[in-house]
């Protein structure tokens, strides 16, 4: 199924997180789709957000650069709003095992206090959330569905585990619309790539496009799945628009798993240049959850999505676009 | 089994929340066992906290004041102490709902804090966290064993979760001694019963003590399982004496499942007094779990832990303690 292309036109929109990877993804695609779309972004500096990210696409957006627990600014933003698309938050696992703290007020104090404000201010909203497969932990068994137990193995897993509750608990209590994807490796234009704070493979691209060597940590057997950031866009508008994904969750995943090394191979393939196998760094490998790859039937059978971009041709743009405007991203 | 007496003579004991209703239990058997004994509370007017509670033992004791998150405070109390009971927390469930935000910073962010200051000042103190059976929500089956998915349908239930989970956490990623207990309902002396905050059962008591009316709600045929409080001391007490707990989670259980209608009637058997069915309150209905039943197979196995005190004793001396002291709980 793809999208109803008017079933945006018009609408009125918030995407939090906005400047960043997924965020500014989707706001081009719903100014694509006619949306009036506001961006709301705090630009905290590890977190992803870049405003070349909307470069092109800024006069005819809304742009507020703020806090998740600004409360004026959210209650300005969120008025009349049809959909909000929450893809606000801090990400990293480094980061959350440097400052635990802040990552939980970002990832579970800061969505409190937005679902508090739609509650009271615009309770008709609906409301996606973007989560990740990271509160599986690691896989009991292969592939994860959505009711694989929650383990998380960090404590961004648990602070995003919270934000999830938050969302189905605002939905069971207090009845808003409140839909949960979580999502594996998403990676496409306009991710981080001037280290691996958001993912492994944003410094993968960050090597391949300065010559640099590629790192492969331990064997690079460990199986991964990708989604290309089109496809997760397209997740993530369909669940607003079907009636039925109110106070569900739902997987996305991809249907090309991948080893490591055999992805490392593949960009080295496409774009040239060179990856070597390195050790485990102990700060990874004690967090390192083996293999993984997600069953996404339920958003099939549900939402009608399947991923279409091939991992080959994902990565392909992907390259592409860093090799044109990879100083925007260093 | 039971707890070898000569384990905690001498011992270097901190209870956060000892004031309160479970903690200041514990505080009275370690005083008997002869631990050294800190205690720390922040006496918030709601949670259960209550200077009586440890009245008698004061002056054995050190009593200390605060919250978790002072840094300065908590790193006194933590120098060279063998064992920590945590058992600080925000537990009311209507509490939650009036205000998600204090109840994530103190069941969530206060624990962070905690745990980093043990991660730094005292790596080799051995911790018990106070969990809860909240975080299994609804039951998918009974008994409710550890594997059970963690469903909460309450705020105070996401931020019991990820309190518990940032003590297993810090097992696993930085090797501190962490047990955690999933306590089921938990009744005897020294509890709230003010009002229903803590547990329905407070209330319940209150209402036997001043001959007023026990409000049974629905049918009163939900069961539940319950455990005197001496028995979850003794729980308490297993937990930092096996060395094969750390790391692990327990569910405590009862061995007397009752429905909420007959235990009406069996307090006011005990008691005196009449309870009446009254409609389910709306707030409470929308997070009501139905039936539950701990299976506590792992403790007995593992701690040699099972409870002791059959539900009519619990009750006779629990009544007794409130009629002689009720005007310190009112």
């Amino acid at each position: 199924m793809t999208v109803d292309p008017r079933a945006f036109a018009g609408r009125r929109v918030l995407v939090t997180g906005g400047l960043g990877f997924i965020g500014s993804n989707l706001v081009r695609r719903l100014v694509d789709l006619q949306a009036e779309v506001a961006v709301l972004d705090c630009l905290a500096p590890e977190f992803g957000g870049n405003r070349f990210n909307l470069s092109g696409v800024e006069p005819q957006i809304q742009i507020a650069v703020g806090d998740l627990r600004d409360e004026s600014l959210l209650a300005a933003l969120l008025d009349r709003r049809d959909y909000l698309f929450n893809l606000a938050g801090q990400s990293s696992h480094e980061g959350s095992m440097q400052d635990a703290y802040t990552d939980l007020e970002i990832n579970a104090a800061g969505q409190l206090a937005l679902l508090r404000l739609c509650r009271e201010k615009n309770p008709a909203i609906r409301i996606v959330y973007a989560g990740t497969r990271q509160v599986y932990g690691r896989p009991r068994y292969l592939p994860v569905d959505e009711n694989h137990p929650l383990e998380p193995v960090d404590y961004n897993g648990v602070s995003k585990m919270a934000g999830e509750w938050y969302h189905l608990l605002s939905h069971r209590m207090d009845g808003l619309w409140t839909t949960n994807l979580r999502m594996t490796n998403v990676y496409g234009p306009r991710m981080r790539i001037r280290d691996a704070r958001q993912m492994f493979m944003g410094w993968w691209l960050h090597q391949a496009v300065v010559g640099g060597e590629i790192p492969v940590f331990g064997t690079g057997q460990q199986i991964r799945d990708f989604n290309y950031v089109d496809d997760v866009v397209e997740a993530l508008l369909l669940s607003v628009t079907e009636p039925s994904a109110a106070g569900q969750v739902f997987n996305l995943g991809g249907d090309e798993p991948v080893s490591l090394l055999d992805l490392a191979r593949l960009i080295v393939e496409l774009n040239g240049g060179s990856y070597r196998l390195v050790d485990f760094p102990a700060e990874r490998a004690r967090i390192d959850i083996g293999d993984y790859t997600g069953d996404y039937t339920r958003a099939r059978m549900q939402l009608g999505w399947r991923p279409k971009v091939p991992l080959r041709d994902g990565l392909e743009r992907t390259l592409a676009f860093y090799r044109k405007y990879k100083e925007h991203y260093f």
